[in-house]
């Protein structure tokens, strides 16, 4: 049997559909995950992994991670019922266009995180997607006629957004939450990996309300995107649905212990948060002076600069050890890399590669 | 809006599957989920925490933890372009299912491991079940005739058998992978889950092929239930497609050190898997002088026992601290609890229980 011929066992839809895009490749200034620049506390790192240790690694972890689902819960004044915990937010993007995007609808904008809309391609939901404003913003008139004609299904409200690292206003969202609800089918996620960098805070528009999920992570902020943790808050009836379809187990006995230490130490995730957001604004500030790039305001561990030729800028400031992601592909982004803030001696390092690049990147 | 109309959002198929069955119970000796008794070994416990200690938490993992899908390649004699790695072996037929099972058919046996139907329910396949003889073996005609006529989809071969612990004959197995082959459309999907303490080893009858694909796991006889790592072998064509499916570092910094350092000391495995087996063998033999339980023969680490009312049994067996799973409501199973094998102390706990309990259990 031919290649060609096997792989019609695989669903038209996976096979048209392209992998994750990313290559990891070894730069020592690494600007290119939206990673926290600081490894998890030293001492923190000792406790979490003695707690690790005197636990019996040959038995399974909780059944829904739910010693840590009552944690998270404490900690972010929710109803532990209401906790979803996977290993990484990735997978809750998955699991909710299981729950509510086969064979219906993924609305989203345009640029989008890559992985609402790959998820939705390969299991085989309609995709959507409405174009942001040129300067970032949400076109709201443009989404909820959607939400009016094109339900059911699943809708994205990334807040900050990524990757542009903008901030919507709060009443857009707070109008296009209540419009998917009025019109009914639809399930409102509520993206916010990077809130922390932000000052909002979504929590309330979700609370008490079926339809609607906000997503968090440690994979940022907390600085622990090596333990894949991210959870989602919605009531204890939409918990209990979405629950059924995360894979028993699935929420390692480590990354529980991990997760555990960081929650009652959380005064240093503040502290960081704070420091990058300091970064951010002298970064932004310095780049005012390139006589070529655009960098653009955030709210978030990251921002986007318009350069001449992505291509160029991209590789040149590879050459001088410093490693951005091109987001240059995409709706509005032309010319665009995506830089995260590192250290404050990572970011004079990306500062002075920068400013040696001028006419052609 | 009340909650009825909010969980519209949820797809009908999901609202009416069950969650997956599992409840903790908190009782000395523990012989319920298949597990090995003994934890990873103390000294590779600490080397594999020295080595997690040495990584960058704040940093993602491997995109596809590729070293560790080269390390078990290495281990197992497979091009580790061919091996996808995810947290549990559960994670890996949920994506099957995605891969092979949307608006498909997924085809098993009955009685069969709850995952391979809550999936395809949930996922909105179309479930056939055909039944085992009354001997456990597979109807190897009656799955014949689905192929032929019930594809394109998914097929599961599990081998040795979960819950009933039986092995088939391997032209049955070889026969149907080549009827799955023959008619086209399908993923067959060999499940090895037990396969050390089986002596059958499927690997030959996947490899080449594009349509087929071999599951294996650390979380039985490795002894790391805990740490949450499955694999699967395929074709690097098979495997390419799969792994789209499977969110992007899913697999944590901590989990891969560890079964890095399993990989490179394995040789406790087979050692326990001989003791599980020679203790399986004494169980048996033993519990054919109870006077109204009837064990089954098994090829895995775990065995059914018919016994005159399972509640009973049950409810007797925790009364004297040991906890077995209940199976008495699926097809065949009228009676019957699921007994893993312990450590030789444990064994002798359950079989003293076991003699206790005599005439309405």
């Amino acid at each position: 049997m031919t290649t060609r011929d096997a792989l019609a066992a695989v669903r038209e839809e996976v096979r048209r559909t392209p992998a994750y895009p990313f290559t990891r490749i070894d730069v020592p200034v690494k600007l290119d995950q939206n990673e926290s620049p600081w490894d998890f506390p030293e001492n923190l790192k000792k406790l979490a992994t003695e707690r690790a240790m005197s636990r019996a690694w040959n038995r399974y972890p909780d059944l829904n991670a739910d010693t840590l689902a009552e944690r998270i819960g404490a900690y972010e004044g929710w109803d532990p019922r209401g906790v979803v915990v996977t290993p990484g937010s990735n997978v809750l993007i998955k699991l909710l266009t299981e729950l509510g995007g086969i064979n219906r609808t993924v609305l989203t904008v345009k640029p989008t995180f890559a992985v609402y809309e790959l998820e939705a391609m390969m299991l085989g939901a309609r995709l959507v997607e409405v174009p942001l404003h040129d300067d970032f913003s949400l076109d709201a008139s443009g989404l909820e006629a959607e939400l009016r004609k094109g339900g059911p299904g699943l809708v994205y409200l990334t807040q900050p957004h990524a990757p542009t690292g903008h901030l919507d206003r709060e009443d857009d969202v707070v109008r296009l939450a209540n419009a998917a609800s009025k019109a009914g089918g639809w399930v409102t996620v509520l993206d916010e990996a990077y809130y922390q960098y932000s000052g909002s805070d979504y929590r309330e528009l979700a609370r008490g309300h079926d339809d609607r999920v906000v997503l968090r992570t440690f994979s940022k902020a907390w600085g622990l995107a090596g333990l894949r943790l991210g959870y989602a808050l919605t009531t204890p009836a939409m918990a209990t649905e979405l629950q059924k379809l995360v894979p028993a187990f699935n929420v390692n006995a480590l990354t529980q212990a991990v997760v555990e230490v960081a929650l009652e130490h959380p005064q240093y995730v503040r502290e960081r948060a704070e420091a990058t957001v300091r970064e951010r604004e002298r970064v932004l500030k310095a780049l005012e002076a390139h006589p070529t790039w655009v960098a653009y305001p955030s709210s978030t561990n990251f921002f986007l600069v318009r350069t001449p030729n992505a291509e160029e800028a991209y590789k040149a400031l590879i050459s001088k050890g410093v490693l951005p992601r091109r987001q240059d592909k995409q709706h509005l982004l032309a010319g665009c890399l995506r830089v995260a803030l590192g250290t404050p001696e990572e970011n004079d390092r990306f500062l002075e590669a920068a400013m040696q690049i001028q006419a052609n990147g």
